[in-house]
């Protein structure tokens, strides 16, 4: 249940970089050997050859991935990478690196659930890095920044959390957790800056702002479940 | 008091992208003369030549101009072009785009006030969309999209606003103006999540989330200054 990063050049090495404070499992797959090399040394695993060769893919364990995000230099080879990730592995999540805006129909066709375009983040940063320096700074640091201890997180309620049925207030999300509730996504709604009477409910996912450490416990008490040793 | 694009490739077009929806003034410089008449067509103020150019950044304001976007796509001509503009314009505010990681260094010391890096944003991207989906789609939504009418806002409260002197609870800024105070910049100091009972100090600056025309509303609150006719 891991996570193949095809590509560790510029836009890759990013990725991985992230993944690393993510805690996720994963594993890459470059064609330089010297990038392998480096990678096995801050213990990396990682896998030499071409990501588009199906081979390559099945060492990476593409069978049994969660996820596969292709961050390949060229659209050719992010598609055909899609094309043979969700071939064997049709429940895999596909995240794609795209270069050209034509790409995006044909990442979708072969069956990416997300596509990325760096130019487009470069483009917009640019332009809010000038307009809304604070806000491009915070969400620069709320977003990724491990140092201010700050973060954006989604945590799902299951069905026997305590949280069930209670008002945000009688949360004390706020207080007690000390994190602000941007937003929650019930079904296909987006309730943003819900009212302190909203009730949660089981499946809310919410979006919430705050210190690593106490999102992590909120996080353990939304997921609760009755029967743990029962796998749900 | 306008803002200079220089490059409207691909990197650049999303710039001016997000320019447009932000209402400021700008004039784009492109070498590329299909382009520059694509861009004048969509009547947007375009120079056709090479930034690197003094006499194309002078033709383009630069003297004058609040900033400079410089997301030309070979590192070396955005160091040239932060030089250039500094030396005409030693007030000017500088965004510049860059590609390998060495180029940082000397667009700081050239002068650039903020360093984008189009492969560090797109390779977060690709990691947050695999491993937080939803909260990689709020701050896409939230920052970026303009048709949910939801936005992340700074609004930098004037010493005659009536906000000054007043609790955030006080204030009523969640209940009036539906938006959340996800943080309050003062002075050097980020306060998150800021208390109800956090008192608004004249040249706080707030991060808000909400809707776009309570945060004009609210905008124009904390602007208010005695004296309007004098020039502050
Ligand atoms: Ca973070
Ligand atoms: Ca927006």
């Amino acid at each position: 249940n891991h996570i193949i990063v095809c590509g560790a050049g510029r836009v890759g090495a990013n990725t991985i970089e992230r993944l690393l404070h993510e805690k996720e499992n994963y594993v890459v797959i470059d064609r330089d050997q010297q990038i392998v090399d480096a990678l096995m040394e801050q213990r990396i695993p990682a896998v030499h050859g071409d990501a588009t060769f199906d081979e390559i893919l099945l060492a990476a364990g593409v069978a049994r991935a969660k996820g596969i995000i292709t961050a390949l230099s060229h659209d050719a080879d992010n598609v055909y990478v899609t094309l043979t990730a969700k071939s064997m592995n049709p429940d895999i999540t596909i995240v794609a690196r795209a270069e050209r805006p034509e790409a995006a129909e044909k990442l979708k066709r072969a069956g990416a659930n997300t596509i990325i375009f760096p130019s487009v983040m470069g483009g917009r940063q640019l332009a809010a890095s000038m307009t809304k320096p604070v806000v491009s700074d915070l969400v620069e640091n709320v977003f990724y920044n491990q140092e201010i201890h700050v973060d954006i997180a989604q945590i799902t309620v299951r069905p026997a959390s305590p949280l069930v049925g209670k008002t945000l207030v009688q949360s004390a999300i706020k207080e007690q957790y000390d994190s602000i509730i941007v937003a929650i996504k019930r079904g296909e709604t987006l309730l943003n800056n819900p009212r302190a009477q909203e009730v949660i409910q089981s499946g809310d996912i919410m979006i919430l702002l705050g210190q690593r450490d106490h999102l992590y416990e909120l996080n353990r008490v939304a997921s609760l479940e009755f029967g743990l040793e029962r796998d749900f």
